[in-house]
């Protein structure tokens, strides 16, 4: 985020310095187990392009074409998340972000690492900035230093440090959600000669009503799964306590991946349980200070779109920095102003999304319904773009239409479910009148 | 509120400490200026008189039966709260602190004004205090201590130093929300000997429809006023720069007020502008640290319900003391499941008077909706009851009945207002059938 940031800033010729907490990926390698896989699709992928770094990310990326649902005999499901030719993109986030700081580092983007930001005076756009604890003289030493800049951005994701600058001065409205739900990073390793052990092109679901298990392909050949499982209750973080309870209940329930999880009570036990968090905010500037992507409004992951909306944020920046030759009094309160409206639309939905996800997509109901939509997407491929498109593929429709539009389609698409023999009768069913009704 | 709740607590028995952010006003006097008069009304009583202090308290009061409207012709409107013999009181915040704090005094409770918490550990229930400033051996020196305790209360109000240590621990659901209106106070003295220039026994008000003004009487004859008013927009504060501009705005505005407020522009320019936020978290518990009042739920004023709501909660909170022989680990968790609904519903009633109180009041199908309301409660006391009622006067139904119910009556009402020529033949509805619909 910050690093996409960086290169739309320094390709306009601003002088740019990158604050970053933890240490240089490239170095000291990812520390893993707390990160979904990302999915990145049209919209991320446009605000790379737009920057010329689109097509060096492709090389590392995986195209997944759809969802496989895995129920709890191991029988799979396959549904196409778009037309043929539309697919999402599995990535490790360290590999998009080596091949962004590179780029960034050769504009001239200075990345200043292991740097904690402990104090932001919004009035002086100044930030002081701690490096870590060293030795000097045999003694331990603290070493701050005050920077004053023109502008900081805060793209320092859900849990902002220039945030909480802007949560002690007056009138600034904020929210932070959690879900009962939490995740943990799991692991399917490679088969014999880094061979994929599920289907390679494809976003695995263990749909299982209150909670899911999902699995994204890696390059090499392991998929990384992530379980989405309640705190409390039963079944739960909270409830599974021993590795007999573990094992259980994962041999019950993902009968058809644990076979393929040797490491599983280690990645259990070792991997911490991590929760997830809506973040609303505003406003998002104060003086000169921005903030931005996750930092202005964190999102739930299921829409994997967290990173997509980021980048297009970074992409309307540069926008309007282009329309207004730089006015930064301008495109602040207008980038503000459009954007927040699409961010809470996409935090919406990618609430929304859960319960599709981890129940819905099991349902013979629901993937009829798909199915209908796909049909009349077909027929009438600019009236009707199923929501999941107009949020996943159609990289120039506002967060805030698609969620209107979707929920218009919703209520439609109720309607025709009631139809009676649906399941038999849909393709007989009167279109051109149902696409009427969208108007 | 921590003075009150250190009363309960003292007649249980437990030792109890206070930490004051302010001086003790027994001392300092009352630094005026930014405090909305308060009105105490049953909910409030009923709390203050299970630790006998409500004797003492209402003879600082000045009861207001109803609303007096004025008009920008100075005309006058008088709406009664409730039945004959209901009122709610106006009463000032120093005022009820002094008999509170004397009266914690004397049950043991050791008071620390001037102290700042400047850390809690929630882990290990204690707190750094910070002293003021000291010079020592001609050296400023900062006097910090630490204190252990088995129960730390927060109740510091809608900006409380203990809910920033919840703010950091992992899931805590978080919430501020500002309103577009800031408030400001001003003045009405007293007349000559002391006297009232404005009716004495009611809360004055100015609705302008997108703003008002009120006004509470005090004892010694004059009337706190506070403008409630937007920070931008025409008309707002951000608009009226001027002493010209001041003074052409409040005599169009408010004629019959202004020849009562010699030091108005003073006032005006003296007196800060403050802003309303709504606050909700959850929980309200972490471990042994308890947040309660506006410290778990800040309300806007305008169902005059914030204190009274604060003195509820240590009400209950006794009560579950009580019922539960003093086990904590019963009582915390019921306390903030059974406050938790009825602070979310008084937030939500106090947001909605405030649109009551600056605009409705002065609409006379609003005027006769209530008077239609009047007498339904006059046939049939127990089956509808107001919602003005029920929040302000009925202290043993819980806020989330009160809006739950209110909302219902609210249709009903929607309903009747649409009969042909309401205003004449209202009284000859057939109100049997009106109130046999809430069932």
């Amino acid at each position: 985020m910050g690093s996409l940031l960086s290169i739309y800033l320094a390709k306009r010729g601003y002088s740019v310095t990158v604050f970053e907490r933890r240490g240089d990926m490239r170095q000291s390698g990812y520390e893993g187990g707390r990160s979904i896989n990302l999915a990145l699709s049209n919209r991320g992928i446009r605000a790379l392009d737009e920057v010329d770094v689109a097509n060096e990310i492709k090389k590392v990326t995986i195209p997944m074409h759809g969802r496989i649902m895995h129920n709890r005999q191991g029988e799979l499901t396959f549904q196409p998340y778009g037309n043929e030719g539309q697919f999402i993109n599995s990535v490790s986030r360290s590999a998009l972000n080596i091949v962004l700081i590179n780029k960034a580092e050769a504009l001239g983007v200075e990345f200043k690492f292991d740097k904690r930001i402990t104090h932001i005076d919004l009035d002086k756009t100044s930030l002081t900035v701690q490096s870590p604890e060293s030795i000097v003289n045999s003694k331990q030493t603290q070493d701050y230093r005050l920077w004053t800049m023109d502008y900081i951005i805060g793209a320092d994701g859900a849990f902002s440090a220039v945030r909480s600058a802007f949560q002690i001065t007056d009138r600034f409205d904020y929210a932070q959600d959690y879900i009962d739900h939490g995740y943990k990073e799991l692991h399917i390793p490679a088969g014999k000669a880094a061979s994929f052990q599920l289907e390679k092109n494809a976003l695995h679901i263990w749909p299982r009503e209150s909670f899911m298990m999902i699995a994204l392909p890696n390059p090499d050949g392991s998929f990384t799964c992530t379980l989405f499982f309640p705190f409390e209750g039963t079944p739960s973080f909270g409830q599974l306590k021993t590795d007999a309870e573990v094992s259980m209940f994962f041999e019950s329930t993902f009968p058809d991946a644990v076979s393929l999880m040797p490491t599983l009570l280690e990645d259990y036990n070792t991997n911490p349980t991590s929760s997830l968090v809506t973040v609303r905010c505003y406003p998002w500037i104060k003086n000169n200070t921005l903030l931005i992507g996750d930092a202005a409004h964190a999102l739930v992951p299921f829409f994997g779109q967290g990173m997509n909306a980021g980048f297009e944020d970074c992409r309307v920046l540069n926008q309007l920095l282009e329309i207004h030759f730089d006015d930064w009094t301008k495109v602040l309160p207008e980038f503000q102003q459009s954007r927040k409206i699409n961010a809470d639309a996409i935090a919406q939905l990618a609430l929304d999304n859960f319960v599709e996800m981890r129940d819905l997509v099991a349902d013979a109901d629901f993937l009829l319904r798909k199915k209908i939509e796909a049909r009349l997407h077909q027929l009438y491929p600019t009236r009707w773009i199923p929501l999941y498109s107009m949020v996943t593929f159609y990289d120039s429709m506002p967060y805030a239409t698609a969620l209107e539009t979707g929920t218009k389609q919703k209520k439609i698409m109720d309607e025709v479910m009631k139809t009676s023999k649906i399941d038999r009768v849909w393709e007989s069913l009167n279109f051109e009148e149902i696409v009427n009704k969208l108007k």
